[in-house]
């Protein structure tokens, strides 16, 4: 009886997508107005979900609040209102496109969750587009 | 060719989260707020989802009508402005957090369901928290 | 050169709608299934907004870290998880229905705000019923 | 490390649901109201997405301003402000239900999609109901 | 001490935008592909507010569920799964704008308010277009 | 017969909130982290209402297309995927708040708009935070 525990949250940041071992012209015809030096941003979106089985002593999979305050601490107070590209480890060499920044939320949620319980990471990057990412 | 069919529903309910066999410090260590004697409430919203091939007469997997009134007759009208630990019988001895109730909402769903169609129940307990169960 | 600034917030809890100096059968005919002895619940969003001149100096009407921390304060930890005609003083001898908690809501806020500024409320009791008091 | 990616979208249309085979009382009874001679109409939301490697170069399992323009070109120019039974021609002799559209919009992307990734539609008929189809 | 209540509601509907004392060229000139002869259609959400006193025996300025009927009656009985030019006679000579569609309803609900209330409907063609009017 | 017609739209830009004639100590303590020397961004969400006569011939207040070409004109393609505190004019003195941000948008747009109709922004900053303003 595995069930899915979801959990929404969100973060503001700016970001640019572009690579360094590219000139202006060919970051402009791959990454577009995205590609502004100058950054814009995003009110992200997040959906953490954690799959397990049911305590049967507590009626949880996991407790909300501590999935809640888990993403506060490895997610928001990293992310929120924070330059991706300048100001956050993981983006100094790797592109923050919605796709890597889903996978770099889930590695550093992995290591909290407990090991015999499935997690997954919806990222919005605006309420048209988003990202799923599940290990 | 296997489509889902999704219908969103909702109800509003009154509960609390505690252990008869716990005394109060234990609930409210576990279960805080959620533990309050005199109970509080949700607008829980509900996707109950059928999965399953195509009638190639009508086009339907089931139809949104069946599914909509069979939504109505099982768990609206039990669970609709009741008190989920009072009055309804399912939660007498089950803590109704939401990972249990989506159970039981399932359970309640399953025998009306084709036994060559899956079945799959998310229940929102707030917009930020949600569950997922599909047996 | 007046703005209105607007925050969401909500809260969760327990009501039941009746008068104590009205039997039963006018009790059920008058607020139906929201009279049930046990309570029932919401989760109530909130919609507090605040219009007057934007101060030149900041660029803000009112600081929304201020809004914020005001509504939970004054809000939120007099209402969540509360049941509504136990719990909060206000609803003892006043029937907690949308129109009368939306005024609650706004004579506990008022006090706050700068008599220059006006205040608005918007109060939904579901998705789809809501109710809206400025005084 | 698969990731999906998703990009919503929505288009405008008028249909009726009936088999030119049925006579009119079998029509009114399995499609009700749907079954109306003079056409109803939906705001159907749509939700495509697609499931692959990222792109370690680019940082994109597939660039979603290509996603957006694919998903105009092939669905939202065949089928806004259209009647679907009157002028799009996969629906001359299927039947417009929610089941069948989505079918058809799967099969006018997939020859677009990359073979090593994988698609899925969502469509939303109503904010209450939806249907799901990944082949 | 006047509060507004507000109340949503929805009904699907088929319509085209034309005048039949215009030519062809003229009606696509101004209205589109709005004037697709074969017709297109909407989900239009409704919200229907009524502001006025509240009755301190009961708490309501009017009774959600009255209103809630009422608009059913009225509205959804008229509208919903119709063709608006061909079936609503209010379209016969007029053009089914969003403009002029929120008057007609407004008409329609007016006779069934307390001459010492008020009435307001907001009208939602898609998510993104909306017209508002309150006499 | 005044109508209100209203359009969405949205954009994505960076922004910091502080004043080059305040030391940093000044700046953190009015701004917190809204005063990220990198930056940080929003999804912002506008909402364009026009409110006026409805013409008799056409059925419209304002062309919603017209209405929309006007907001991606004038105010989109100055502020989307932009740094508003460097790349906005508007802005090189005048303190992005989401207050000044509404009034900078609605002075953009007025003069096209008819003397004959009133115009209303609301700017949302994030799903919680917005700002409404008329003139």
């Amino acid at each position: 009886m595995k069930v899915k525990v979801s959990r929404k949250a969100h973060f503001n940041a700016a970001h640019r997508l572009y690579r360094k071992d590219w000139d202006d012209a060919k970051n402009n015809l791959v990454f577009g107005k995205c590609n502004n030096p100058n950054y814009h941003g995003h009110n992200y979106e997040l959906v953490v979900s954690v799959t397990g089985e049911i305590d049967p002593e507590t009626g949880f999979v996991i407790d909300m609040k501590i999935l809640k305050d888990l993403i506060k601490s490895e997610i928001e107070d990293a992310l929120d209102h924070k330059n991706l590209n300048v100001e956050v480890p993981e983006f100094k060499t790797l592109n923050p496109t919605a796709e890597n920044i889903v996978i770099v939320i889930y590695n550093k949620l992995l290591p909290h969750i407990d090991s015999n319980k499935e997690l997954e990471v919806v990222l919005y990057e605006t309420p048209r587009n988003f990202v799923t990412y599940n290990g």
